[in-house]
């Protein structure tokens, strides 16, 4: 019996936690998501009771894919998770402030071992393990959602930094005293441009600054997203195109700067924005080239995921635990 | 007699390839120059009368050290060195045009393995073996010259990325639409401000924009250069002061842009321009600090390169060699 045990496939868990709802499921060594579910983030103000629906949630998953013996341990994926200290750190977008023992309360409650790092980190390690960037050794992931999110992957592994919080690519200044950030006080961040929020205000300057037509002019400032503004723009709405453009203009310098700095084979794109397609890669392409010195152009791939995005967070979560001796 | 000369310490050689001068020198492991010189660079307009040069002015060395049988290896740094090919790769401030197989051409020549690698890399290997970055695992190397070079070691290891060109920080965008590189169309890099070149351009620029008395209105427009505004500066010129606080508020901003990036445990400042000491020093931390997200700020240590000039570049050069198998 202990020898049939042994012969059967490891299999590993991936909890993705965001700050509206926490994805979860079992996860196979080629990136098979077994059995999944998801509960709220948001409605548990108490880490305690988060954790305990958690585990009720987990443990019929863990029953139907063989019992707790098949699983080598649990990957989570958080924001403002800290892969060396195995802590949440004052995550504005949590429910649950200050430092967090995150790893420690898991491995408590399912006693097993719990490896943590932050979201854009562990979605890059998924893209490494069954995405785009499979068998690359130097890349850098960028998560265009509500947020700006990145992993950066140099000499075959995550770069933490000396602190666990290094790759928040999302706050580079790119544009100096510019819109401000309403999270972190600052001007001009990658994010407050190139992500869903930013493509917002985009269209709510522009539609202001032009007098151009435009069938964006036909929404409700509260309505305004990035999303209307993509199918304004499939309509051939010049305005919306501009606006696309103008993002891709900042997200290309943007990732100019950060191949000048690490050289990647590829830089990946997940997320919301990755949606419009060429309307804002197209521009990203052009104006990373256009900054780029001589010796990095025409080298560099932009890849966009073809990770299913409800399979994403969970795989890049799971892909922590195969590191684990 | 075998028995002796296998219990004799090694030897490594350093050799740094500058646009003007090439210094050489044999180096032990924990960084003394035994023996050093240098020969002219750029008369020499045939890559073979230079490598000739070379031997000629080393072998002599060599045999001072004890004779060939106890050198390792020769490392090398040099402008566009990669350290992948062991080629220079379209250098623009060196004689040789093109693709120069290096690394193949001085091994021929020594009969002794060679590693090369870009002059920044390497200042940041010497850092890490022999200065300010002994024991780091991430820091960044900044040199401060003519232009602005960079070397990146995150996880113990230097940089390379997939091509070997990693780490031209120095050629970032920091103002977008800003001062034209003339060496490489750009506009707005780091290197266009944060250099020897970039402080004689801000002030023949402030001065012409400013009415304020000035020591430097007393400088010929073709002898402005950062020293003279190092010297009003230190006289209390408040426009010299003004503009070394310009300087320090853009490199502060990039610096911020890297630690968002690699979150290194220091940055390593090392060239000319250092010698202004709190003059940019100040500005350039505070300006950093101001730039950073909260879960950055007041921890990156930014350190002034304590190796005697005239070495370091040989040090450099000299510590890739410790590496090969």
């Amino acid at each position: 019996m202990g020898k049939s045990k042994a012969s059967l496939e490891q299999l590993v868990i991936g909890i993705d936690i965001g700050g509206t709802g926490t994805k979860f499921g079992i996860v196979d060594r080629v990136g098979n998501v077994l059995f999944s579910s998801e509960i709220s983030t948001k409605k548990h103000t108490e880490i305690e009771t988060f954790i305990d629906e958690l585990h009720d949630s987990l443990i019929p998953l863990i029953e139907k894919a063989g019992g707790i013996g098949r699983i080598k341990g649990i990957g989570v994926g958080a924001p403002n998770g800290n892969y060396y200290t195995g802590t949440i750190e004052y995550a504005p977008n949590l429910p649950w402030k200050g430092i967090i023992p995150l790893s420690k309360i898991i491995q408590d409650k399912f006693k097993l071992p719990v490896v943590l790092t932050n979201d854009a980190n562990a979605a890059a390690l998924g893209e490494m393990m069954y995405g785009a960037a499979q068998g690359m050794n130097d890349f850098i992931m960028i998560t265009l959602g509500t947020g700006v999110g990145s992993g950066i992957v140099a000499n075959g592994k995550l770069i933490y930094g000396h602190d666990g919080f290094a790759g928040e690519l999302g706050h580079t200044i790119i544009i100096p005293d510019g819109r401000l950030h309403p999270g972190t006080g600052k001007k001009g961040s990658l994010e407050s441009y190139a992500s869903a929020t930013g493509v917002t205000l985009t269209a709510l300057e522009t539609l202001e600054k032009s007098k151009t037509p435009s069938l964006l002019r036909k929404v409700a400032k509260k309505d305004m997203d990035s999303k209307a503004v993509y199918i304004a723009a499939m309509e051939g709405d010049e305005l919306a195109k501009q606006i696309f453009e103008y993002t891709g203009k900042i997200l290309g310098m943007a990732l100019a700067n950060f191949v000048m700095f690490s050289s990647p084979e590829a830089i990946v794109l997940f997320g919301g924005l990755t949606k419009a397609g060429d309307l804002i890669l197209k521009p990203t392409r052009e104006h990373m080239e256009a900054n780029l010195i001589q010796v990095f152009q025409n080298k560099v791939k932009i890849l966009v995921s073809h990770l299913r995005e409800s399979d994403a967070a969970i795989l890049g979560a799971s892909a922590l635990v195969w590191d684990i001796q």
